[in-house]
C-alpha cells in the first residue's frame, strides 16, 4: 500500500483529550478518531491492527474447539428480567423502545443471550459440551468513558459461552479457554499477569482475571514476591503483618473523654496512637437491618467483599438518625462494645487487644478494649482490601506487592446460575433432566489493541509486535523524486507483496526527517530506507523499530533478509 | 469439522414464522434462530457462510482501492440535526438517551459520520480521492420486520463512501464500485439485475440498485424485453401504449348527472367505459397549499415521483372540507376544468380527448373533455408508476415487463449535500476550498446471504454455490460403525483439509436416510458418501448437490476428483 494512497493522519501535538500514553498514540499515529465521548472510528490503520487481533483471538478459539456464532446487539428487556439482572446491570445498559413501545437494550454482555438459544437448540448429553463464542460489539453506558478504548461506550469483544453436562466436564472447559488466553495475549506479544477475581455481577464461583501491568490501569491488584498468588483487589485476600496486640491489653476498658474526635484521624492525633490501633466501626443496613462492621482504623471497608460476606440483596451505609438510634451516640462515637447488633468484624482484628473504639456516648472512646473479650463478634470475615505490605495468604511467607493493571480477559466458572434460570436443560442417558454447567469467558479486543501500545512504545511512538503491526514491513524512499531510489523501492514492495507480507511504501515527497519520524510514530516493525547515497554503495538500510538496531544491506540480499527478519520477530513472539 | 462436535440443528417441519423460501430453509438448516421480530442470531453454519460474503466484499472493495474502516453505530443525535436528516429518518432510528441524558441514535447508515471525519481528516486535492469503507452493523425501527434477514432490524451492511475532487473522478468512483458491485455479486453466486433508481432520503443525483429477482422481492421493477432499459418502479418511466382519444373527442364538454357514482369504478362502470378514459383528479396540500393532480383513472400517484416534481417540502392529500372548499364539490366529483389550482398532469394524459372528468359539483361528471383545450394544465409531469405493458421509455419500441426483486446492493451519486453542509472541504492547487464530491453505495451483506438462498434451492433444501458454502464438501459416513468406513471417511477428511479445503464430516450415528435428508437441507455443494457396499468394490460415491449427478470413484482417486470438482465448481462461478 503506497502511503499517498493511504489515510495515515498522524499528529505532531500531542491530543489535550488523551491522558494515557496509548490513548496519546493511537490518535497521534492516526489509529482512531473520536466522534463523541466513548465512540471512536478505527482509521485504516487502527483497523488493520485490530483485525489482526480478532485473527489471532478466533485461530485461538476455533483451536480450543469453540464454535463461532454471532448473536443481536439489540436484545429483549424482557429477557434480561427472567434472571434478575436488569436491575443489576439497567444504569449501565443502554435502553430503547422501538415503535411499538416494546422495551430493548443494547447487550453489554450475552450470557442470557446465548443461554436461552441453548435453551432451544441443546436438549442431550450427547450435544455437550460445546463453546459457543463471537466477536461483537458490546455497548456500555459507562459513567465516566475515559482513555480511548479502554473504557468506551462502544467497544469490540470476543465473548464465549461453555456448557458442559458436569462439573469435570465444566473444570475442563475452564482449563481450554484458560490456555487459549495465554496463546492468545502471548501471540498479541503482550505480558499479562493472571490474578484470582471476583465473579461480581456474573455471579458463579471463581474466577482469573488476564491483567496487562501499567500505571494507567484501572484494577488494582497485589502479587506475593514469593510464590504465583495474584489477584484482583476486589478478591485478594491477605494476611496481617503488623501487630495486633497494644499499650493496656491486659488492662480493662475504660472510657476516656474525647471531644468532637470523631475520625480516625483526630482520635489516633488525640491518643497519639496510630491508626491501625482503632477499631472503625460502621453501621450498614443489609436488607434494611442494621449490622455492624468493624475494620481496622487503618482500613476501609471493601463493599465488594462485604456484599458476599454478608450475602444481602441490599446494602447501603445506615444514615445519621439511625447510628445514633442504634448505638445511642452521634456519628463518629460508635463501637462493638455493648452493641446490641449483629457485629461482622474484619478478620484481620482477630486477636486485637489494647485497642481503641467508640464508647457508643458523645464525646467519648474506649481504650484496652480486647475484642473478642469486650465485645460479642457474630462473625470474623474478610471485609477489607488487602494493601502493598501485607502477607500472601497463600504461601504464608511472601510479603505482597501493589501493582496498576489494565483487565484485558476474564474467565469465570457461571455453575448454573443461568441455565436454571433460564431452562438450559440437557437430558442425560436415563433421560433425566439437569440444568448445564456453564463458564464464560471475555477478551476485550479492542482494549487489548490499546493494551499492547500501553505496554509497546518510547519517546518517539509506538513499538508493534509483528504479530499485529498494521503492516509488517515499511519501504520509506528518502527521495521521492530520485528515479533509482523509487525504482528499487518498487521493486523491493513488490517482491515482499509477493510472498504475502503485508508492506507499507512511504512514497511520499516529503522531506526525510517527517518521514523517519511519522515511521517511528507508527512504528512499523521493520523499517527498509532506501536512498541515493545507500544505493551508490549498493545498499539499503534496514532500521528494526524495537531495537533500534541499523544494518546494511546489499540491495540483492534485501528481501530474503527481511523475510528472515520477520520470521525472527514472529519466532521471538510464539517461540 | 465433525457434525457430532458442530452445532447444526436441522428442522424437518417448515416454521411458522417463516413465509418465504430462504427464510425457511435458513431455519430449517440450523443456519440462524429468531431472538426477537426483526432480530437474528447467526449459527456456526449460518456464520461461516456470512464470513464467506463478507471476505468477497472485503477482497473487492480493496482491489477497487476502498480503505477500510470501523465507525461507531451510536452516533450523537446532533450530528444528524446538522444534515437535517433527523427528521427524515427519526423514525426508523432508534433513539437513545445516555446518563447524562445525552441524544443519541444507532446509525442506520453513516453519511454523516464519515463526511464528519472527512472534514477533519482530509484538506487538500492531494489527498483525493479517497474512499472509505466498513462492514457494520446497522440498527433500523422497521415498522414491520419481517422474512428474516431480509427486513430486519439489526444487519450487517456494507457501506462504502467515496470522496473526489472533481465530477470526472466522482464518475469514476461511481463506475469503479459499480464494476466491484457486479463482481461481488457475481462471486457469491448471484445472478442481479441492475435498475435505476431512486435516491430517496439519501439525495443526490442518480443510483442504480441491484436487485435479485424473486416472487418474494419487496421492490417493484420494470425491465423492457427489448432494450437493457431497467428502472425500479419508484423511479421507472414508460411510455403509454393505449389510446389517449375515446369517442367524443371531437365534441365539446357537456355535464351529466352521476348520483353517488364517486370512484373510479363506480363512474366506468356508469358510462360502460374503460377507467383509462377517466382523468383522475387529486388535491394535495403541497407546502400547505393546495394543487390538483391528474392521473389516467387506471394508474395511481406514485407519491415518490411527485414529491420530486413539485419539489415540495411536505405533501399530503387535502381532507374533505379543503376539497370541498377548492373545488366546490363534495368529494369524488372533482375535475380540472375550470379549477383554479395549479395543476399538475400525468405525462401520460397529454393528448387526451374525448375523457371523463369530476365536473367540480355534487353528483356530475363531465363527458368529452379535451384536457389541454378544456383545462389550464400548469405542467405536465411523471407522477405515475410504470406497470407491465407499457412501452420502454428508453428504445421506444420495446414493452415492460413487471418483476419483483431484493435490493442487495445500491450506488448513488451523492454530489456536495453532505459536504457542504457538514464541511468537508479540500483546498486545490491554488488554495481555493471547495466541497468534495461523494458517492456512497450500500450492501446488505446479510440480506445478500440469504438472497443466495432464495435463488439457489429446490425442494429439498439449499444449493450452495461452492464459493460461499459453509463447507465446500461434506463426507457421509453410512454406517458410522462400520469400521473401515469411518477410517476411509477420516483419511479423506484429512486429506482435503491438508489441501486448505473446509470439510463437514458427517459422523452421526444415525440412519443413512436422516444423514442424506439433511446433506440435502443444508447443501453443501459436494457430498462425498462412505459405505460398506461401495467399498467393498473399491469406490466412493460422489454427488453433487446442484446437479444431483452421483458418480463412483475409486478410493484412491477420491481426493484428488473432489479437488478437480472444487476447481470446476469455482470456475462456473468466477470465470
Amino acid at each position: 500500500m503506497h502511503w499517498s494512497k493511504q489515510l495515515i493522519p498522524t499528529l505532531r501535538e500531542v491530543p489535550q483529550e488523551a491522558e494515557i500514553p496509548s490513548h496519546q498514540l493511537m490518535l497521534r499515529a492516526g489509529l482512531i478518531r473520536k466522534l463523541s465521548a466513548g465512540l471512536y472510528t478505527f482509521l485504516p490503520l487502527g483497523f488493520r491492527s485490530l483485525k489482526k487481533v480478532e485473527r489471532i483471538v478466533r485461530e485461538e478459539m476455533d483451536r480450543a474447539g469453540a464454535l463461532e456464532i454471532l448473536m443481536p446487539a439489540l436484545h429483549p428487556q424482557e429477557i434480561w428480567e427472567n434472571t434478575g439482572r436488569f436491575d443489576v446491570l439497567k444504569d449501565v445498559m443502554f435502553k430503547i423502545k422501538d415503535r411499538q413501545e416494546r422495551k430493548l437494550v443494547l447487550g453489554p454482555t450475552h450470557e442470557e443471550i446465548v443461554t436461552d438459544l441453548v435453551s432451544h437448540e441443546i436438549n442431550s448429553y450427547r450435544q455437550l459440551p460445546v463453546n459457543l463464542y463471537q466477536i461483537q460489539t458490546k455497548f456500555r453506558d459507562e459513567i465516566r468513558p475515559r482513555f480511548g478504548l479502554m473504557r468506551a461506550k462502544e467497544f469490540i469483544m470476543k465473548d464465549a459461552y461453555s456448557f458442559d453436562a458436569d462439573w469435570d466436564g465444566a473444570e475442563k472447559s475452564y482449563q481450554a479457554m484458560y490456555e487459549a488466553y495465554k496463546r492468545i495475549f502471548k501471540r498479541c506479544g503482550l505480558r499479562t499477569k493472571i490474578v484470582e477475581a471476583d465473579t461480581g455481577a456474573m455471579g458463579g464461583s471463581s474466577s482469573h482475571e488476564f491483567m496487562v501491568l501499567a500505571d494507567a490501569g484501572e484494577d488494582g491488584l497485589v502479587e506475593c514476591g514469593s510464590c504465583p498468588y495474584a489477584a484482583n483487589l476486589e478478591r485478594a485476600e491477605s494476611v496481617l503483618r503488623s501487630a495486633v496486640t497494644f499499650d493496656g491489653a491486659e488492662k480493662m476498658p475504660e472510657v476516656v473523654a474525647t471531644p468532637n474526635r470523631r475520625t480516625v484521624q483526630e482520635v489516633s492525633n488525640f491518643f497519639k496512637s496510630s491508626p491501625a490501633r482503632l477499631i472503625k466501626t460502621l453501621i450498614y443496613m443489609a436488607d434494611d437491618k442494621p449490622v455492624a462492621v468493624l475494620v481496622p482504623g487503618d482500613r476501609e471497608v471493601n463493599e465488594i467483599k462485604l456484599n458476599r460476606a454478608l450475602s444481602a440483596k441490599s446494602l447501603v451505609l445506615a444514615d445519621n438518625p439511625t447510628i445514633a438510634r442504634v448505638t445511642g451516640a452521634p456519628v463518629g462515637f460508635a463501637g462493638p462494645v455493648g452493641l446490641s447488633l449483629p457485629i461482622y468484624a474484619d478478620h484481620k482484628l482477630k486477636g486485637y487487644q489494647g485497642a481503641i473504639t467508640g464508647a457508643n456516648q458523645a464525646d467519648a472512646h474506649l481504650v484496652n478494649v480486647d475484642l473478642e473479650r469486650d465485645a460479642k463478634v457474630t462473625q470474623f470475615v474478610d471485609v477489607t482490601s488487602a494493601k502493598g505490605g501485607d502477607g500472601c495468604p497463600r504461601c504464608g511467607n511472601g510479603t505482597l506487592n501493589e501493582k496498576r493493571g489494565i483487565e484485558v480477559g476474564h474467565v469465570f466458572k457461571l455453575g448454573t446460575k443461568y441455565s436454571e434460570k433460564l431452562s438450559a436443560l440437557y437430558k442425560d442417558a436415563e433421560g433425566k433432566e439437569h440444568p448445564a454447567i456453564m463458564g464464560c469467558y471475555g477478551i476485550g479486543v479492542t482494549r487489548t489493541l490499546q493494551a499492547v501500545i500501553e505496554q509497546c512504545f518510547d519517546t518517539d511512538g509506538i513499538i508493534w509486535p509483528i504479530t499485529i503491526a498494521p503492516y509488517s514491513v515499511e519501504v520509506l524512499v528518502i527521495n521521492a523524486q530520485h528515479a533509482e531510489s523509487a525504482k528499487v523501492s518498487v521493486e523491493i514492495v513488490a517482491a515482499l507483496k509477493a510472498a504475502g507480507i503485508d508492506v507499507l511504501y512511504d512514497d511520499r515527497d516529503e522531506r526525510p526527517g517527517v518521514k523517519f519520524k511519522d515511521a517511528d510514530l507508527l512504528g512499523i516493525p521493520i523499517r527498509v530506507n532506501v536512498g541515493e547515497k545507500s544505493l551508490a554503495k549498493g545498499v539499503v538500510e534496514i532500521k528494526m523499530r524495537k531495537t533500534k538496531e541499523l544494518r546494511t544491506v546489499p540491495v540483492a540480499e534485501a528481501v530474503n533478509k527481511i523475510l528472515s527478519t520477520i520470521r525472527e520477530l514472529n519466532d521471538e513472539i510464539n517461540g
